[in-house]
């Protein structure tokens, strides 16, 4: 390719959503080789031959050292790592797909954000499973996220994480570059249940939001809220230090405030008395938050977590609570009555 | 005073504002016969007349049980807790006035945030020092508290902090209703150092704001800035788990979405490439965060605390950064280069 250094990392990104090719633009932009694999071949056309994707990130330019296929084989073939950005519910088949063609020893990463329906499992959990490789070559990618945002080139820092401290070290270097740092960790279960837990929480502040309740009632949410993801994290195995940084907190604040979250748009209608059936109706597109929230109170419920917020969540979706009645001075843990 | 329980609470609050007359409300809406002092004899009359406070609650109706005075003895008569919400700056002479007329034995507790010029004395440190009294009788109030959507009985939380356990449980009780909950904490330095040091934050979110970043970046400073608030407290006594609540985090996001924020619009002036003293020219009102910059980075450098978004705001004051080079990737402890 012309421009590039000779010895430029080669990297494959499957899938041509906008977080996928917006990564691909930060991987690219950081110097690497990249190859996106669209499924749709006139996607993977424009994107190659135009630089744009104007499906996706209408109006942003893409660099002339990514490129795209809509072959498996032709993206796979030579990449030095293989990051996945395909829809969570259709993980499982698309790893199917590349099982026989993935590289070896090289590290997969997964930038989707969710769990499996069904298995419950985490994204990291499905692709051990499903390519039958060692989880020290996956790494996960989150933080405060929103793809447009880092499309344009706005200062983003996300974490990176990894059972083996060097695959997160690896994956790091490649996704660093000067709008996008990536920090290591190697908690992989906090980097990717803050990912999952963020949205219900989005979805309670969208409906205060809904309501027409202010920044104190959201920021107390906000607050309360990741008190109990960091209850639930923690009661999983993860450590509560990830929950207050970027892949937390982070996420959580700027998903929380972002107007084109989904979560937060569900939650909105819903604080304005429109019923869970009626959301869903008019959304068009789903909500992660708001299939979550029935698995993630039955596996809370199985280790002991209390989560008051995700509970009123669940109640107004049931229409069980009137959304005026959500109030996070309410949603407190009956065991510290007048703590914090 | 007609309908109010003979037994009901006597209570004192210095300073008609918009905070002060907000905590007055919910403090009468809990069932307390409130009284509060007014500077100026017409501001007095009109809420004791005509139930507003329109300079500083435009709007809002005050309750029958909520009455203003002008005089000092009038108001501190009988009182069986008194609150302060004065100017900061202005508290260790409106303490001197009433050092002999404040009842014995009674809470005294501060509404207010800042740190007094000159000595770097927290409110409550001032109140100890210039009443003469028992800390034990002190306490702070703190959280994510904007005035306006108080007075309007959107749900809200807020931290009661003293020495003594029982002052602050007192105080709580009295500062509890149906839109406005209490919690206790004995942790006085954790819950008036949020206070102050989110104004530094939010100012460099409206730096980010002003610049044209999005909540990415936004999530980020607020992410990373916790970190460095924390940090700084903790040198100063404070408990981490302070600041990781209502009066560090829930202050921290609700001061910096807040469009009305001072400190806010002071770092948006800034981002759109004002000059320090155009800001100053423009505002017309303190932002109390501009003022804090070098005193805290003084404290923080007596500790050995490292505050880089914080140097990053003063650098923008003095002119010697640009505004769109104020980055949270940068901005990381150098000890910690690829730790979260």
């Amino acid at each position: 390719m012309e421009g590039l250094a000779p010895d430029a990392l080669r990297i494959a990104v499957l899938g041509a959503g906008s977080w996928g090719t917006t990564f691909a633009k930060v991987l690219a932009d950081a110097g690497a080789q990249t190859t996106l694999w669209a499924r749709r071949r006139e996607v993977a056309q424009e994107i190659t031959e135009t630089h744009r994707n104007s499906d996706y990130l209408p109006g942003i330019n893409l660099p002339p050292n990514l490129r795209a296929h809509d072959r498996l084989e032709r993206v796979l073939a030579g990449a030095q790592q293989v990051y996945l950005s395909v829809p969570s519910q259709s993980l499982r088949s698309n790893l199917h797909s590349i099982r026989d063609i993935v590289p070896p020893d090289v590290p997969v990463v997964s930038l989707m954000k969710g769990v499996e329906r069904g298995t419950g499992l985490r994204m990291s959990e499905v692709i051990a499973n499903e390519l039958g490789i060692d989880v020290e070559r996956i790494a996960v990618v989150s933080g405060p996220n929103l793809a447009l945002e880092i499309a344009k080139k706005q200062p983003t820092a996300a974490v990176v994480a990894s059972a083996s401290h060097a695959t997160a070290v690896a994956v790091a270097q490649a996704a660093t570059n000067e709008y996008f740092r990536s920090f290591v960790n190697t908690d992989v279960i906090g980097t990717e249940f803050g990912g999952v837990l963020k949205n219900l929480i989005a979805v309670a502040v969208g409906i205060a939001d809904g309501v027409g309740y202010g920044e104190n009632t959201k920021a107390s949410i906000i607050t309360r809220g990741l008190v109990e993801l960091t209850h639930f994290a923690v009661a999983y195995g993860a450590q509560a230090e990830t929950m207050s940084g970027l892949a937390g907190l982070g996420d959580l604040i700027a998903t929380c405030e972002s107007k084109l979250s989904r979560n937060n748009t569900a939650g909105r209608l819903l604080g304005q008395g429109y019923a869970f059936t009626e959301v869903i109706a008019q959304m068009n597109q789903t909500a992660e938050g708001l299939s979550s929230v029935g698995p993630i109170l039955e596996l809370a419920e199985q280790r002991g977590v209390h989560m008051p917020i995700v509970a009123q969540v669940a109640q107004v979706l049931e229409g069980t609570l009137d959304p005026r009645e959500l109030a996070p001075h309410l949603a407190t843990d009956s065991d510290e009555p007048q703590g914090e």
